[in-house]
């Protein structure tokens, strides 16, 4: 039997939670609220994320500790969006009492991991019993005041950058819905649907010597993404295909997924959960690129322009709209 | 059909959310985190809590508009607890698509009259489709650096004070169970359990005179919450059960609920919900309580010992364990 007392004692066991000061902690994990505190001349930046059975994630098919992981590392992606950086967290976890036992405990490894990965310490939550597995996770991060990057800011003549390449994570995801999870040379993309790695040093580096215009992270694919960043900014926007950097299907596999989701392009603009950045940079900015970290992996994909119409220009020239197809659990719905 | 898109806004219309400077918000709903500022001396002060279908309403039993103010109301009086003054607020939402019309409607007009009545402002959000109603919400709140009152301050010889009168909220509960929610003359028990009024400016008075030297809100049964009072103070506790201001059961109203739940101590001690404040006083600082707001509705119950024991003592003297019988999702799972 468990209470509720003793899964918080396992929760606090498992991720960090002390009071440190140096992460703006002052009182943690146990009481009735947390007391975070931001040095001087630094703001917190807030965001929060649900992530749900049936609707996020399949629990027979994806495991704890990649649920616990992704929980955190998704919300925290956020705050990389804005150049904050990650401190403390909270989390509102509700769970049928058959998920208690191991699963929570593989839940709450993956978790741990995102946390000491990230350097986050978790503050404070709320345990329920539910038939579902509903998770929710605030993060908080400090950046210093003024130096945050929201999505509105992009102009026009602004270059459009991506980081990594796109479409990665929507490919592990049919990888391991496909049976093929367990297969060593499809690793790096199934790890990149399960356990996928933030930008934060990125996020950090463009926000605070102001390089970014605007910025966001790429969470529910390019084509919804790129038109929720041009609509804040009062602009549109296009891209060149060639220019995205698409996932590589390996040998052998586009046959066993068939059909559009064999398509890297398709994968790339409309796949979500790449957790990478998508910002804009004023053309006498650009050179300022070369020393940001993981410069090699920065890709300008196009341009923001005048008047509200997300554009592709293919291959041949031809200029269509970018229908803004990922993810949207209401439309899915 | 909704969108996600189209739901945020509907949010953002019924819910202040408009970004305030005077409540340290700089950068509201609508971007990947808000940003928000504590004034020079303040620490902010979060929590986090979940309210669920099936386990923490009933959606056939109790109006959307009740859930939307509870799932606020109920988080920020954890903020109240410890002295802090509410200000800003994160929610994830996810409901089915049939919840999306009417339904959410009412839910975001509870919510945004317990937002008004707080002087709260929405900061963010997630929404998702999902196949029940599950609401997880943050709030933030200032409190002066120092002055917040944990749960583990309180020590052998301090007085143990409540506010209110404890069990009314469980009464109402039983009332709208048994089909009497809408009869007039339980117009306030039902209000108790519907719409509860929380105890920000009595909490804050507390804390800033330190007058209280521990605090909490009883949201899980008193018998339940004195019990982590004392555990976070290493202290024992006894009440005198003839002390603890219970709810009055109106005449006709014992029968029809019949047993234990007609007795009014054990809804005061193990009902849930009341949101009333549980503090200790050092016996030198008692007469300084005179000045509460709301003085007149402030009860002293016991008192701290030595030890761990929590004991109550009834009208002929008798000293029993007190058992912790309050709310537990996990143990009545």
């Amino acid at each position: 039997m468990n209470t509720e007392a003793q899964l918080i004692k396992r929760i606090a066991r498992a991720i960090p939670s002390r009071a440190l000061g140096g992460k703006g902690l002052r009182l943690g994990i146990g009481d009735d609220a947390a007391i975070v505190a931001a040095r001087s001349g630094y703001d917190w930046v807030v965001s929060c994320d649900a992530l749900l059975e049936g609707v996020h994630f399949i629990s027979d098919v994806h495991p704890a500790d990649s649920i616990g992981y992704k929980a955190l590392v998704r919300a925290a992606s956020d705050l990389a969006a804005m150049g904050a950086t990650p401190r403390v967290f909270l989390m509102t976890l509700a769970l049928p009492a058959a998920r208690t036992g191991k699963w929570l405990d593989e839940f709450l490894r993956g978790m741990g991991r995102a946390a000491r990965l990230l350097g986050m310490v978790l503050a404070g939550g709320d345990t329920s019993r539910n038939r579902e597995i509903s998770i929710s996770v605030t993060v908080m991060g400090e950046a210093r005041g003024g130096a945050s990057v929201t999505r509105g800011g992009a102009r026009h003549g602004d270059l459009i950058y991506v980081s990594g390449k796109l479409g990665r994570a929507q490919l592990g995801l049919e990888l391991v819905l496909g049976g093929h999870g367990n297969e060593r040379r499809f690793a790096g993309l199934v790890r990149a649907h399960l356990y996928p790695r933030i930008r934060v040093a990125l996020g950090k580096w463009l926000a605070e010597r102001g390089i970014a215009s605007a910025m966001m992270d790429l969470s529910d694919g390019l084509s919804t993404d790129l038109r929720r960043m041009a609509e804040a900014s009062s602009a549109g926007a296009r891209v060149w295909s060639e220019r995205i950097p698409c996932v590589t299907i390996p040998p052998g596999v586009a046959k066993r997924l068939g059909g559009r989701r064999a398509d890297p392009l398709k994968m790339a603009l409309h796949g979500g959960e790449d957790y990478e950045l998508l910002f804009t940079v004023r053309p006498r900015m650009v050179k300022m690129l070369r020393g940001a970290p993981g410069f090699g992996q920065i890709t300008p994909i196009g341009e923001i322009t005048r008047g509200k119409d997300i554009l592709i220009i293919d291959g041949d020239g031809k200029t269509k709209a970018l229908a803004p197809l990922g993810w949207d659990s209401f439309r899915k719905g």
